[in-house]
């Protein structure tokens, strides 16, 4: 079934505000969690609304935190996000370093106390207006087994990188650092249909092609699958150390899991999951103008390269940006499960799709 | 043939004294480049001094740069390297990052005008010793292909990144952003042994275990080779535009090659090749025997997870740091045509090896 993004919006807004967001976070949280269906990321967007409310039902989300900056340098700040949705959390936490880079050049936030939040394209193109280069990054419920470990230990710790272009579109990586992201997994699941090499293992940590290796005891592969899955591993790593050691979040196995049914670990060595952000004004290095003709030279060689039978080279974004504009105006389709789940939340809060 | 650091120490000194450069920079430079040996990332160390020779030969060294910042915020730098050894203008930079991270908790630095640094991790290092997450990367000469792409149009391009812990030895990655480093196609090569796939391509755009794809007209391949190597090109890509789009260097096809048999492009985007540096103060976020004792606990959770038959998990860093411990003791092994080259550089300088 299609919805148009308006529909999908004041039905989200509907139920944030009846799980007791204040009106703005529920916009914030919203616009954040929609940003990943209108680009195309279905796995991070409406479809884990119910998620979200789950999690507030079983008391792991406070649905009107203070969030707040506990420490800070002129480049730095502490950001602790009074366990609310990492969807308002992470777009003030990133306010924070947008107006330190603003101060002095670049600013860099690590979070605590937060939950989930959506995709970290969102939270990086936020610095893109500002004529900022944006980084976001998050850890998340452990699923990936380092290089040689039967134990899963990292969750798919994603890395965005947003840069400003002049009038080409801007350059937006945002990629989870394993191979495959959880949710390509659960369409091979679905479709009991093998998935490739380099993917998962199985839990004797053999290279498995089976759809339901990672449920059966198996593990996610860290990028490079099995010819340099240590580069995906150590990335990973520092998506953890950032988010989590900096901040005082959970890491590694301690991440509390996204799924309401499976309890956080009793013995936590921080609060809640990790974020990290990163600000950098282009004109701290080189006047805007310039950096921008350079970024639109190196956008127009990259994608004008000669290219395979068929192909042409992308820019990072590229996707997801057509993809947006193609949902905008000709709505967004969900799966029926999917629409089954939010019309049984709506029926729970009285809020209509 | 095996060699004492000291003994390798004493003839580079010597060799880049005789090509022009201040004694305090020929320490520096034979510094940057004999931490690749005693590391164990060979084709990085003194097996490259020809190799700078040669551009110094050429013309395309200046041994006696005047490296300098030429603007700055509170947080960040721009460093021009004229044209000097990215051996020597490396360190000097990352002393800027360092000197502002010290300032106002972080310190960003984007070079222009250098030449080849040597390997990543050395530079990220630096920060360590002062309780700073250390931060560098480098763009290259341009041997990979983006995903779809039959140009070669990034560098190995590497990230390295330094985390101090506290009991436990510090974290360093020190990664390329392709599947494998070029030294190991050359390694296959000089063997004439077939490559796994995902390493490289031919020059129609297939995937190729023929190790002499690249030299004929193929290209090496990102980072996730044949199911992801849309993520590697995007690293590589952020990568070439923080060391180079942000500072003014040669970008993308324009990076000028290292070896001096090969002319770089005739019209240039900007000076020489580039670097980016960062420095982060723990304790711009927490305490820092808080941070340190908490990298500790994420060191031991990871390297004491259940592991494969025979295996353990590794923490970025251990390997180099074991191969370093023991070529420091046992010496530095150097291939035969390695330690040819060295001897026909001494007579040519009358330095004896």
């Amino acid at each position: 079934m299609t919805f148009s993004y308006n529909q999908l919006f004041s039905f989200t807004e509907a139920v944030f505000k009846s799980i007791g967001c204040p009106d703005a976070d529920a916009i914030l949280a919203t616009e954040t969690l929609l940003s990943a269906d209108l680009r195309g990321v279905d796995s991070h967007g409406v479809a884990r609304l119910v998620g979200y409310v789950r999690l507030w039902e079983a008391g792991r989300i406070n649905p009107a935190p203070r969030v707040g900056v506990t420490y800070e340098t002129p480049s730095t700040a502490v950001v602790d996000g009074d366990g609310g949705l990492g969807l308002v959390v992470g777009p003030k936490a990133m306010q924070v370093a947008i107006e330190k880079a603003r101060q002095v050049g670049t600013g860099w936030v690590s979070v605590r106390n937060s939950n989930h939040f959506g995709i970290a394209g969102y939270h990086a193109m936020k610095a893109l207006a500002h004529d900022m280069i944006g980084m976001a990054m998050t850890n998340a419920s452990p699923l990936v087994a380092p290089t040689y470990s039967l134990d899963r230990l990292l969750g798919t710790n994603p890395i965005a990188v947003a840069v400003p272009a002049g009038e080409q579109p801007d350059f937006v990586l945002d990629m989870a650092t394993t191979t495959a992201a959880n949710g390509k997994l659960e369409i091979a699941q679905r479709k009991n249909i093998p998935i490739p090499e380099g993917w998962a293992q199985d839990a004797a940590g053999i290279g498995s092609t089976d759809p339901n290796a990672v449920k059966n005891g198996g593990a996610l592969l860290p990028l490079g699958g099995a010819t340099g899955s240590h580069k995906g591993y150590g990335l990973g790593a520092v998506v953890d150390i950032f988010s989590a050691v900096l901040s005082g979040a959970n890491y590694g196995p301690w991440v509390p899991p996204f799924v309401a049914f499976l309890q956080p670990p009793a013995d936590p060595v921080g609060q809640g999951i990790g974020h990290f952000f990163g600000a950098m004004r282009v004109d701290a290095f080189r006047p805007a103008d310039e950096f921008k003709a350079h970024m639109d030279n190196w956008i127009t060689t990259f994608r004008n390269a000669r290219a395979t039978e068929g192909q042409h080279v992308l820019i990072p974004g590229d996707p997801e940006r057509e993809t947006a504009s193609r949902r905008l105006l000709d709505g967004i389709d969900l799966l029926d499960p999917v629409v089954r789940d939010l019309e049984a939340l709506g029926a729970k809060f009285g809020v209509k799709l």
